[in-house]
């Protein structure tokens, strides 16, 4: 297995990231040894910049002195590098149906989530009820698997599960409860951090709301 | 080689749609025949509402009876089915890059064309330097190489040259010559024209043209 010093690994990220989040959690699958160095978003480093100098965001994946940038992008990297347990499947349907999902997290779940959370006063009944749709359709290509990855962790479940830890925060916002309009897929979530890989790369619920307060604050929505 | 009796392969696409172009040009690059079945999208023909139930969009590659959405998934799909001429580069490091290009085209160049074509009156000096910055860095990622895969034609050329028939269109929204900013971004859409993969799933760009101003009347932009 690689080590931090053999191959110059590091993760470029900022802690309460769900897309840096995706990488931490990958590489923990994979049981690779990183250097994690937290950016300060508001003053980025010199490094980020040079790194990732079209999107100039986080996170970044620096390997061998280049860098990898876009959350799926390294994640698939990483499974690529490392063939150890597949994140992706290996059929090449069912891979395309992996990429789809993972895709669908980034336009849906993510969109909505931050319109639910940027609204000053109380939620639109058209962003409850969008976001209500989308953890549906989740729950629906879920069923009754283990996880999307079928009996094993794989890909979907990567891209998701960072935003599990803004439930809590979408519940509030929204004025809605996940848990019973989706129990599946939040007996998913918790079955997910059950998984070191999960539990250490991801926040306390409680700890991202007074982090999307402080944004609030920040950006004059309060 | 498949052929369409052998596989049942049908592409649900829509003729001026570069994302449907790219899984045209990917399928002629791989010299598979299929049947292309076109869509009307005022009016979406009940096999494209259930093969993508979630976004209703063209493009949909429907292989075996299963369908395959969103382009640049039905362009990885491709490449992975077929080995013939890849399309992305087997070095993960070079594959995560093409990726990121790609995935590149369709934040920016498409989001800022639509943002051109879809203003009333004059562009707006923003846009417009939003578009030649984003063209600019494209070129600054071709550089001196024939295409953006180097010898060979690949993913991100895929990705990126259905836009190209809308050249002249966001030239005349945004009141600035491509040729004069970019050259070597020109020259290399010409290359490009020149596979048969290509010219013959484009359209003449005054075509396109034409097609905006119908849009524009749709919408009431006019």
């Amino acid at each position: 297995m690689a080590t931090a010093a053999e191959d110059g690994m590091v993760l470029l990220d900022f802690w309460v990231s769900p897309f840096g989040q995706r990488c931490r959690i990958a590489l923990a699958e994979k049981g690779v040894d990183y250097e994690y160095k937290e950016e300060n978003l508001s003053d980025k480093s010199p490094l980020l910049l040079k790194m990732n100098p079209i999107h100039k965001k986080i996170p970044v994946l620096i390997h061998h002195g280049k860098p990898i940038c876009e959350s799926l992008i390294i994640v698939q990297y990483i499974d690529e590098i490392w063939s150890n347990n597949p994140l992706l499947p290996s059929d090449p349907y069912e891979r395309a149906k992996a990429r789809f999902w993972a895709d669908f997290v980034d336009k849906k779940v993510y969109e909505c989530g931050t319109r639910l959370w940027k609204l000053k006063g109380e939620a639109r009944e058209e962003d409850r009820k969008d976001m209500i749709k989308i953890l549906k359709l989740l729950e629906g290509e879920l069923g009754d698997k283990k996880y999307f990855g079928g009996e094993t962790f794989g890909f979907v479940d990567v891209a998701l599960v960072p935003f599990t830890a803004w439930f809590h925060t979408y519940e509030i916002c929204g004025n809605f409860s996940i848990e019973k309009e989706c129990p599946k897929l939040v007996a998913w979530a918790k079955r997910c951090m059950e998984r070191e890989s999960v539990s250490k790369s991801l926040h306390d619920s409680h700890k991202v709301h007074e982090f999307v307060g402080y944004l609030k604050r920040l950006f004059g929505l309060e």
